[in-house]
């Protein structure tokens, strides 16, 4: 891939150097979101912040990742205060928007629409999730995370065990990660998640199609055994069609402390995409992990912001110039990254 | 006018001198828009963005106009969050907000608010937006847009013939776009209206007491023929009492590609405000235009920004500074201005 | 008090020294919040603006004093758009965006939340408001507000006599207030509300245990005779169960000009912690007094932004480097400070 000014739209655009490539510069980020150094690299340029649908957590990590270059972000978070609502097109809107930005980052809750609006969009635009469809920045700091906590072991992605564990019909993340592992050769994924929840028939079969093992199962102590990675999810209340169809889900597989030193390995790295619901019927990972070493789902935000700082680097163009734009921070940042 | 420090609330503020002052200044911010060059003329200025309706595509002009000058933004964009709902009165709100920012841009459902706002503010206020009563930047790029693609062509807007069509009983923009157009003579108004969505008959007289000619028709193919620009209006839904009412209007005047080429001149321009409406039943501007070399409608967004960093630069006094302050742009910028 | 990286919660933690500390560096940044000289002291770190609840004037406040030192701001303002509704705990909510900001303003609807996040947060956290519970800021920003305004008549917080009107019950800021001006010896209060609204009796006998004057009553008019000051505050609507029993006291106790020349000392100044009722019925504070010189609300509001200006620098240790990063200013600023 051509990082310059390509749109951002879908994991299945990176090949295996791409990735590298990526992470590296992410790694690169690391003094600038630790506030060890400053940079203004992005000075002068703006960010389009576009959620057309509410995900703080993104719409978050984005902004940051943007301010933490020096660009300004500018924002719109409600799809009731745009003109798509008096009968604009989505070419229309790109058409305008990109007029005032140098980047985009668009979520929208309709699967194609941000590839649609990036059609007609005359600046780079980032997908931050189209409906159940993509949300490649989340699939990338996943196995950038990944990567790092496996090679704190001294270990790599290729030949590696993940247990992907929950909803795994309607979880965007674990789609979009498996298609991105398959970079990497000779993996093993086992599939924990309800008989009618199970990863899509068309998934499973590219991973096996491609050498890779793949194992289903209802059982998650089993399940857990022998995995270098479990990587949890949420069951998407939200893709049911009535919350009391998505009830006799929730909480179905929950991972503890007694669970996780009985059936995994010691070094097994406990993964969750977030929000993890920790209301009582559901817990899907519980508390009582939240200080063990090997629970890497806050590093995974953490990574998130390297992630994006990269992507923003790399399409406007600017990785190499980031350390000649920076300094060393003048404020209190005594922190526990 | 005074620029500096003057409050921005209506059309009639402007002489023709203060309007060709505004639109060289407009000229002028064509590198910073354009990503060619960065200024941070306002570095520690903050604008505060106040939106009291939603208006995305005004409130991202305004924004990104503030931050490619290199000023702070701070937004608020929902009355209900606001203290007005706990009986406050603009007058306090005013005066606080107006000890926060250096400068205040206004969006506000009702007539004369703003300029109630103004009063009582401390720093100058810009009309965003009133409700039905006034959006003068808006009407400003409209002119400064005509001014533009007129010159490209060779001719200038002393003696233009102009069609204004559609709802032009209620849309505002056609209102102050005719008062601006008048501080230049001859111009010949063709108003494409319903009968029952005519052009109020005050602006009609106003325009023919100073010697501009009017012609009223309900026949759009006859009145396109002979026109300079088209400056095309959506049904004001919302200024109706219910949705059927507008439905009955919707719909009734389309621009499209072969009506264009058997009335239109071959250099008319089309402009229209935006939001156009393309769903079905409406399209009142086809999309069979978008490839049109003379449709200027996204060079009007694009116009927006210019005009309003002219508006800021003037109101606070950076105008002359903003070379001094400048550098060259070193990220990726390949777009299609 | 040790202020680098602290967490601002309550005004408990404040002792007099602290307080004093706060109130000079919040006079030295006067230059700065006038626009006669501008610093980038903060430039590159981010604020993260947490708002889980509507509060236009806090939020404008905080973020323009951090935009004023020169750092980012990055907003929160819906608590629908938030992953708390998918059952996300305060705590991995405050791990994650504690990842993406510098330090944390925030404000929620629920009395505890805010300490409990802070307990969480790797950066600092400011209290903006927990329900019913503490908004320390507030309290500093009107016991510096009074020291300005008695000291410019040769006075001194010290033995100093206050009055407080209106819903004592309900009205966090007088309780704050209170509580903060106890650091000082010899205060006498006079606590003038409906008998159902009278000061929680807990913070009365503390008043009195440390040596104050503490003098309740019903009688408006006698009540305001011999103060230094006169708090006014709003009957907190929302903190009764229906409007209807609000409205029993809205308009009970009005201030006007009147009233104000009869009963006050020529030099007693009007405080009120905004926003004020304007509302006929409530009028708690009459606009016939906008022009009084000792009219002291929007005075106010504009030592809110001093404060928090030096709550950041503070807790980001950044005090002492203000001047060296600072420059005059260069656009219009004819203001009415």
């Amino acid at each position: 891939m051509h990082f310059p000014g390509a749109h951002i739209l879908s994991v299945n655009q990176f090949e295996r150097a791409d990735v590298e490539h990526l992470f590296d510069v992410a790694d690169s980020m690391v003094p600038y979101a630790h506030r060890e150094r400053m940079t203004k690299v992005l000075d002068g340029a703006i960010l389009g912040n576009m959620f057309f649908e509410p995900s703080t957590r993104t719409r978050l990590s984005f902004g940051c990742a943007f301010n933490l270059l020096g660009g300004e972000v500018r924002e719109t978070t409600d799809i009731k205060t745009s003109s798509i609502s008096k009968g604009e097109s989505l070419y229309d809107t790109a058409r305008v928007i990109s007029g005032y930005n140098d980047i985009i980052v668009m979520r929208h809750p309709q699967a194609g629409s941000v590839a649609e609006f990036a059609r007609a969009s005359r600046v780079p635009v980032i997908n931050a999730g189209d409906g159940p469809n993509e949300h490649p920045s989340q699939a990338l700091l996943d196995l950038y995370t990944i990567r790092k906590e496996l090679s704190s072991h001294g270990q790599g992605i290729e030949g590696m065990h993940i247990a992907m564990v929950g909803d795994l019909k309607h979880g965007r993340t674990v789609h979009s990660l498996s298609q991105l592992i398959q970079l990497y050769p000779n993996i093993t994924f086992t599939l924990i998640s309800p008989t009618e929840l199970r990863m899509p028939g068309e998934i499973v079969e590219e991973l096996r199609n491609n050498g890779h093992t793949v194992i289903e199962t209802e059982d998650m102590e089993q399940g857990l055994v022998g995995n270098d990675t479990v990587y949890l999810t949420r069951i998407q209340e939200e893709r049911f069609s009535t919350k009391m169809e998505a009830d006799v889900y929730r909480g179905r597989f929950r991972l503890n402390e007694a669970i996780y030193t009985r059936y995994c390995q010691p070094s097994t790295v406990i993964m969750h995409p977030l929000p993890r619901d920790s209301r009582e019927d559901a817990n899907e990972l519980d508390n009582d992990l939240n200080q063990h070493p090997n629970l890497a789902i806050f590093r995974q935000t953490d990574n998130g912001v390297l992630v994006r700082m990269a992507l923003f680097a790399l399409t406007l163009d600017v990785w190499q110039q980031i350390e000649r734009t920076s300094r060393e921070v003048n404020w209190y940042t005594e922190r526990r990254f």
